[in-house]
């Protein structure tokens, strides 16, 4: 074995849910330290599927690339196993779509086919109304922006009306930047105290920019104990109920919630894998009754019945400031429409990192940023229509 | 008939004033729980061509399609007429210009052909003058984005110069946005308490983003008993002028008011249907010796003649937040050019529409907003010119 | 001679001094009351070359079109005699430059060929130094406009820097719509009180948006009296000097000075006609030794020598708000950079006119606003180099 | 010869380091005062090919053109000896990459080739905290946009997220222009007082529009003092050092300065020519262990190795207000993000210029400025991943 060579690997250990051991674990080492390219078939050999816990990493092929079968691997999913599979590219095999829908799993990759479906109908006769007025609460003394791109990102998702309800000290900001826009002004400056009646909205979405003074947490319990409509809640709402994590009984049922790593840790616990992280996601949906919608690569999606969807849009260029302000407002653009929460978060997700990508292939990953996301949603609403 | 068949409908029962009764009603229920494809051919059996009042709806074709010759039916323009007709096409049937002409109907369709000969010729010595001076009145705290879309919706669309009325606290907001727009302030900070004489002006928008303070409610009172140049009345004061009912008197001849469908409620009451609503428009016109622009999928003008216009351009993509701002923008750019009120409504109302149509093919009906209708307009007037 | 004839006027009055007479004079009648369409050849009979002063307006030929060679003649170019030549087009007829360069006239048609070699070469070493630090003097409360429209289309010709002195309360709205201009406050919120010494900078532009408040004068005076630099004045600061005469004196030398027909007549008396303004416009360069660029569909350039050039782009869509502002930007642009007055005169002018026509074949000329001719100055450039 | 010539140069006195005497002398002066077209082969006549100091300036061909072989000369980077050269052209002549790799220089010229391997590859997990989070320190009254425009660079090149400390006065102009960046407010409403403690961040910029009042002095030298992340200091945070010598030993080892040659020569002062200022840079940068990005038309970087990078990209477009902010926004998101600080300017540097190209290429360097290079980043990164 010269490091030019390339190793092709077939799979000598995978699938088993115990680690490789003995000679086998020795060809494993021998081969990741030979500096060859490695490409691995179906999945690394010694990499589970699933759960890598209990696995030995010192088991496990290192490749380069991975090429697999019609399906992602769950374990692909999650970002230590990178290490293992290098660059996934997936191979179509002739899979019948009745095949794949009656395959008994919780887990399910989002793709164009999944979300054109969902996508409501606008019929000629459509108003405003019909849209929806959607109240967007967040912003602080430095932080407002983070409302300016939740609220044109909800604009650009076909929602009729936004008001953002945002500390009166950001109005100019609010309304230079998104004259679409209205806005109505809490009693504090530079934060939020007291949130608007949002009964006579047809969604809401809370927490970016919001910061966590005191009486903003107080606010935003009263919030969500009266909160009749859908909602999602995101970065500093999220982060609130963290601290208070009595809280989580006041969320509304079915609320989206949309961490991402560390927002999630610190609402439901630290796991030392991706796939205890999963498992912990799905349990928080269940004990909570709510969507999470957790950030990523491959942004997951769990709801309260158990099933899981994984993301396959997006790219590394999101990464962004603001990216997940954008997020919020397509999600709540959705919710506002009368989609049910769950297509809400599949179709929102979706279109966020196709929007994304749409960007990134314009603009280069590192020079895309979140207002060029919202720019490319039209686009993006665009493929998947006639995909 | 099983529910992959096609039915054509060739109109067993259209054209009477009287429901369809008997054995014929049977059929039709059969044929509207069948599943199947329904093409109907100029208008669905059943369904009148003007007044459904006194109609039995279960004695009407559902079509899925209907295939109607070189007119639209009065019928087809009411929303809650769509269940019946399904998506209308229209099929040209070599019908002479100078016959559509001379028939005797007080409605008509407005297209381009009606809309290119309404445009004026700019000429090369012509300057600001010509082009007029038009005094814009609005916002409100929280609400000044209103003014924004307006102002900028004016100047794209022609007018010499632009003043904004404004609530004073609002003037950063609005020079930030609109540099060409001049601004004066209101003596009060966060609403309209005093309007400007607007006797220097050639034109005025009224309206947008204002809210119905009682100082705004006196100021517009005394702004409609002094205004004796043309004026465009929308929004928030129309919404005034419904709790004002005496001052109906005080709108200057001709004025172009411009209510949505529940802005119209308040002002003329309630209607059962699409065809009294019409028939109140008429009257409500004939009454107040006004232009009433009654917002929609066909939008319909009338005015104290009793003719009725309706346009054929726009989407439910327009049914988004500002769109009526900017449609109040372009109407008062063309009444300072010197349009008739009556040509500047047709005109107004076919432009905006249009350069809806043009956002919404490059951005998708969800993701255009107000601010894209303004960037279109430009293509819009090269297209009638062109077309 | 039926209304569908088409007539050719060939000269039969023209190029005399004396208005035409008798039958020939009955002639000209009958033409213009045919509905014929008229074409004349060089210059429509009855109408005089230069001054139209005593002719008799009943013994011209109103044609539809005129066919002139090579040359405009003077009279073209004054708004009152369009209604006698219609639309014109010119014919070239193998004129060669050395030829028109020796014709012994004070007038002279600006066109690509004549700006192309004023405009000067940057060097691979030049830096922001070399191309100047302007000083742009403007705005006031509600008209703050003007000032970021100036300092735009200065940055877009090519000057080093830009500082704007302006009204403390135009602080947010400069720096936020112009980041790339520096901004120097006025002790005054909303007016100029009292200016920079303007020893610092290579060019300064003063009047847009400026008001005429009575400390607003007195500052105005000081800066023309101190002024070493070459200077644009525009707007307001002409308005001012109209109400105070007796500091024409003070003006600079080779000063530039901007105004349209109605500051023009302010400054310098109405007159009659277009050949009476153009003699006074001479007249009035000539006493106060400065430029005078009197804007209209055919700018005309004056200069302290007597010459007077007549630019040949530009479009009525230019008679757009704050279209006057980008002027004043171009010009101080081309001072600051080196460019002689006279020079920045005719370079400024044609680049703003072709800005424009660029503008406004992209977007109508109804539907261009100011900022669209400024974000079209480069390819401006672009066209004059290429052309 | 007569003016129509064009005489070849072909190196009579080239390469020595004493100037050209006698007969030769006395060639070059008819030579250069003959009107004909000069080319230069390899190198004017005359002129040495790094320092020209001892040179006889009388004694060196004029050219209008040098075709040079591969390599540009170190003289041909002075501004003083543009004159010599005219305009540059080097010609490829197949020299092998190994060659010049070997070839035992401090200098270098930044090319594509040398950019390509350095840009950081991105991965498919990685997310905001990957790429860093810069914090921007600047801003005055009247000059925020300089950080408007840093903090928009550094977005665009990849940065995860920047946080501007600003004078308050400065929140509504930052988050209005820049959503995307969040904004720390410094206790002082005009001017920087106080910095926030650096160490929660990855990298950090300092000095564009930061004013040098006393204030701003202090908390710069604090600033230096206690910051142990990698660090850009531009601008006026420059011009502070150089009014404060004995603060040279406080800026943080392998910082990187970005002065424009004025402010070079306040920090290290002035030089005759390109080569002893080149000479004093190299010697900056040893003494103060810093790397120094001198900019101009050849950007020199020079590092405390005593290594020069020349940088090949670039125009004199881009010498335009903001440019320089636009650099230290690009060279702050690089740190933030993990390159080395060499690589970081020598691809920012490059990075930067190729942007300018790009927006010069579209607008003429007259007309572009500091904005469309900010916008032109997508593709230049998109440029050297494909070149």
């Amino acid at each position: 074995m010269t490091p030019d060579s390339v190793i092709i690997d077939t799979l000598f250990g995978s699938g088993l849910s115990r680690p490789i051991t003995g000679i086998f674990r020795e060809i494993i080492k021998r081969i990741n330290e030979s500096g060859c390219t490695v490409i691995s078939v179906d999945i690394p050999s010694g990499l589970f599927g699933e759960d890598n816990e209990g696995n030995d990493i010192n088991a496990i092929i290192k490749a380069d690339f991975t090429l697999s079968f019609h399906f992602q691997k769950l374990s692909f999913m999650f970002p230590e196993n990178e290490k293992f599979t290098g660059k996934v590219h997936l191979l179509p095999i002739g899979l019948h779509n009745s095949i794949i829908e009656s395959t008994e799993t919780p887990y399910r990759l989002i793709d164009s086919d999944m979300v054109k479906p969902l996508l409501k109908t606008r019929n000629k006769f459509d108003h405003k109304g019909t849209f929806g007025h959607g109240l967007m609460v967040g912003g602080s003394y430095g932080r407002m922006g983070a409302m300016v791109l939740g609220a044109r990102a909800a604009l650009r998702t076909g929602i009729g009306l936004v008001t953002c309800h945002i500390p009166s000290g950001g109005n100019l900001i609010m309304q230079c930047a998104v004259p679409e826009a209205m806005a109505i002004h809490d009693r504090s400056e530079k934060n939020i105290s007291e949130i608007a009646d949002p009964r006579s909205f047809s969604a809401a979405g809370i927490g970016p920019g919001m910061g966590k003074e005191s009486e903003t947490q107080t606010a935003l319990q009263k919030f969500l104990v009266n909160c009749r409509i859908p909602v999602v809640i995101d970065a500093d709402a999220l982060n609130i109920l963290s601290e208070n994590k009595k809280w989580f009984s006041d969320i509304p049922p079915m609320s989206i919630l949309t961490p991402h790593p560390k927002e999630f840790e610190r609402l439901a616990g630290k796991k030392a894998n991706g796939f205890d992280r999963l498992r912990n996601q799905v349990e928080f949906s269940l004990e909570n009754k709510c969507i999470v919608v957790l950030k990523g690569a491959h942004t997951s999606i769990s709801e309260p019945g158990g099933k899981v969807f994984f993301n396959s849009t997006g790219n590394n260029g999101m990464a962004t400031a603001g990216s997940g302000d954008t997020l919020t407002g397509i999600l709540m653009s959705l919710l506002a429409q009368g989609y049910e929460p769950l297509n809400a978060s599949i179709a929102g997700v979706f279109i966020h990192g196709l929007a994304g990508d749409i960007a990134a292939g314009r603009l280069s990953c590192e020079s895309m940023i979140a207002s060029d996301i919202i720019d490319s949603i039209g686009e993006a609403f665009n493929r998947i229509r006639e995909g």
